[in-house]
C-alpha cells in the first residue's frame, strides 16, 4: 500500500525482527514497531497493533518464527507448541491466526532434529504466507473489482483493507482496483464503533489512494439505503464456514440485512486463510468479547454514564442466506459452495 | 423524573425564568441552566443544551414566553413573530417544537392589545402546554406498559427518557412504568453516535431508576437480535405523519428492519404534540444534518481520520410498514390510524 509515497505492507520480516505499523496510533502517528519475541507479538495482536483476519494470521507465522529462533534446541517441538498456544489464543473469531501459526509450526517441525534448519524453514514458511497472503488479496482486488460498475456508491464496514492484510485488502483491495481502472465510485465508510477502524483506517487508506468517500456514523447506513445511495456493500470477514456463514466485524450482520431489505448485493472478500473447513456454521465460531473500556472511553475522555454496565462483542455472525457472493482468490462463488471451490 | 433523589422536569419556569437541566454535562455535571431570553433558549436548543422532540417544545414554548415578557408593547405581534421564527428554525426535523411555540403564540397575540394581559396568557399557555406534555407522557407509561411482558428484554435507541420529554419520556416512560409494576425487565441501551444520548442519557436514566441494562454499539443489536436476546423494540419519536412514517434519531431505521427481520414487534411511543397533520409521509419530513465534528470529535479528541469528509444526518425516516404500533395518550393504534384516532 501507498503510505505517504512510499510502499508498505502491515507486517513484515526485516534484518531478523518483524515489523509492523502501529494501528493503534494511526492516522494521527505513522509509527513502525518492530518485535523481536513471540510474546510481544501476542500482546500486538491481544491489543490490536496488528488488527484484521488475514494480517493478524500473518503477524502469527511470524511470531512462531521469531520463537523458533528462540526456543532451546532440546526442547524445541514443547517451546514451539506453547508459542503456538499462546498466539492462537490472543483472539478467537479469526482463523487465519490459527491457519498461520499452524502452517509455520508444521513446516519447522518437520525438521527436527536439525534445529538450525528448522529455524531457517520457519522464517522462510512465515514469509511464504504472508506473501501468499499478499498474492491472494491482489487477486481479490482484480476478481472483486468485476464487480463494482462504473459510478458505483460502496458501503463498507471496518478496516478490510491493506492494514487488515499484509498488502492491498480484502473489500478495499476490489475498492481500490476499480479505482485505479479509473472507475468514478464513492465509498460510504461506516465509523466501527468501538475502535473506529473504519474512520480512522479505512478513511486513512481511502485517502491515501484518493478515493472518494465520506465517514458516516454506524447507524447511518440504514439513512443511505433508503435514500437509495447505496449500490454494493462489500466488507471482509474473520471466518468463513462450510455453509458459507461468516464471521466479521459487529455490524456486519445489520449491514447485510440491510442490503437484503433493499435489494442490494452484498459480497464478502476472503483470502484462503480465512476459510475454517472445520467449521459447519456460523453458530460454531466463538465471538470474541472485548473489554468494556473499549466502549466507555476513548482517548481517555469517557463517553458514557460511568456507572452502567457494558456489553462488547466484536464480532457477529452473518448467515450465508444475507450474503450474495463470496470474492476469494479462486473467482467469486455462492456462500454455500465457496468453500469447497475455493480450496480447488 | 428522580434524580439524586429529588423529583426534577428536563425544563420548568421559575420566578420568571426558564430553567433546565443541562443535557451536554450529563452524566458526569448535574448542572441546571437558566434562561431570560429567548435568544438565548434557541442557542440552547441549536446547541442540544435540551434535545429530546417533546422537551424542545416544551422548551420552545417557554422560550415564546420569554419573548413575550421582553417584546415592546408597540410591536409586540411582529416581535413575537420573528421570536417564533427565530426557535422553530433551531432544528428542523421534530414537529413538537413547532407546536409549542405555536401554541404559545396563538394564546398571546389573541389578547392584543392588551399586552400585559398577553403577556400573563403566554407564561400560561407555555406552562400548560408542559403540564399537558408531561401528563401525556405518564399515559404514555400507563398505555406502554401494558406491551411489556414481565421478564422482557427491551432495546431502545437515543433517549426517549424523561429528559427528552418534560417528565417520564416516551419509550421509557413505559419502560419505568413496567419497573415501578414489579416486572423483570433488562434494557439493550443503544449508545446513539455521534452525542452518545444513548450510553449517557438514557443509562444515567436507567442508573438512578435501578433499571437493569447494558449499553451497547448501536452496531451490535444485530448481534442481540441474533442471539435470540431481544424482545421488543421501543423509541420515541421527532415527529408522525399522517400514514405513521415517523422520524426518530438516526439508526431507528436500521433497528425496525432489524425487528422485523426477525419477527420482534417495534413500537413508537409519542405524545400527541409529535404528530404531524399537515405531513402526509415520511419523505415530507427535513432531515437535519449536523455539524460534522458532531461525528469527528468528542470531549476534544480526535475520533477519525481528519482528511476524511463527514456526512452526519441526525434522523431517519422509519416508514409504517415497519412498525407494530404506535402508543399515544389515547391509546394504541396501527400506525396507518395513529395519527387520526390519537386527535380523537
Amino acid at each position: 500500500m501507498r503510505i505517504n509515497n512510499a510502499d508498505y505492507r502491515s507486517v513484515w520480516w526485516e534484518h531478523g525482527r518483524l515489523k509492523m505499523i502501529d494501528q493503534n496510533r494511526l492516522p494521527q502517528d505513522f509509527v513502525i514497531a518492530e518485535f523481536t519475541s513471540h510474546e510481544a507479538v501476542a500482546d500486538a495482536i491481544r491489543y490490536m497493533t496488528v488488527r484484521g483476519a488475514p494480517a493478524i494470521g500473518a503477524a502469527g507465522a511470524f511470531g512462531l518464527a521469531l520463537a523458533a529462533q528462540s526456543a532451546p534446541e532440546t526442547k524445541f517441538r514443547a517451546s514451539l507448541k506453547q508459542a503456538r498456544q499462546l498466539l492462537i489464543t490472543t483472539r478467537p473469531t479469526a482463523v487465519d491466526l490459527v491457519n498461520g501459526v499452524n502452517y509455520v509450526y508444521e513446516e519447522a517441525i518437520r525438521f527436527i532434529p536439525d534445529i538450525p534448519h528448522a529455524r531457517q524453514v520457519a522464517i522462510l514458511a512465515a514469509n511464504e504466507f504472508a506473501n501468499r497472503s499478499a498474492e491472494e488479496c491482489r487477486m481479490l482486488g482484480e476478481i472483486g473489482n468485476t464487480l463494482i460498475p462504473d459510478g458505483a456508491r460502496i458501503l463498507t464496514h471496518c478496516n478490510a483493507g491493506a492494514l487488515a492484510t499484509v498488502d492491498w485488502g480484502t473489500a478495499l483491495a476490489a475498492i481500490r482496483a476499480a479505482h485505479r481502472e479509473g472507475k468514478q465510485i464513492f465509498v460510504y465508510v461506516s465509523e466501527t464503533r468501538p475502535r473506529f477502524q473504519g474512520a480512522r483506517l479505512t478513511a486513512f487508506e481511502l485517502e491515501q489512494e484518493g478515493i472518494s468517500h465520506a465517514i458516516i456514523p454506524d447507524s447511518a447506513s440504514g439513512y443511505y439505503f433508503w435514500k437509495k445511495e447505496i449500490d454494493l456493500v462489500i466488507t471482509g470477514a474473520d471466518r468463513v464456514c462450510l455453509n458459507g456463514d461468516i464471521a466479521n466485524k459487529i455490524g456486519t450482520y445489520q449491514k447485510a440485512i440491510l442490503a437484503k431489505e433493499h435489494g442490494i448485493p452484498f459480497y464478502v472478500s476472503v483470502p484462503l486463510s480465512t476459510f475454517d473447513l472445520t467449521c459447519k456454521e456460523g453458530g460454531d465460531i466463538p465471538i470474541e468479547f472485548r473489554p468494556d473500556d473499549e466502549v466507555r472511553i476513548f482517548g481517555g475522555v469517557q463517553l458514557s454514564n460511568p456507572g452502567s454496565p457494558v456489553l462488547n462483542p466484536s464480532f457477529d455472525i452473518t448467515p450465508a442466506s444475507y450474503i450474495t457472493s463470496i470474492i476469494t482468490p479462486a473467482g467469486i462463488f455462492a456462500p454455500e459452495e465457496a468453500a469447497k471451490k475455493a480450496q480447488g
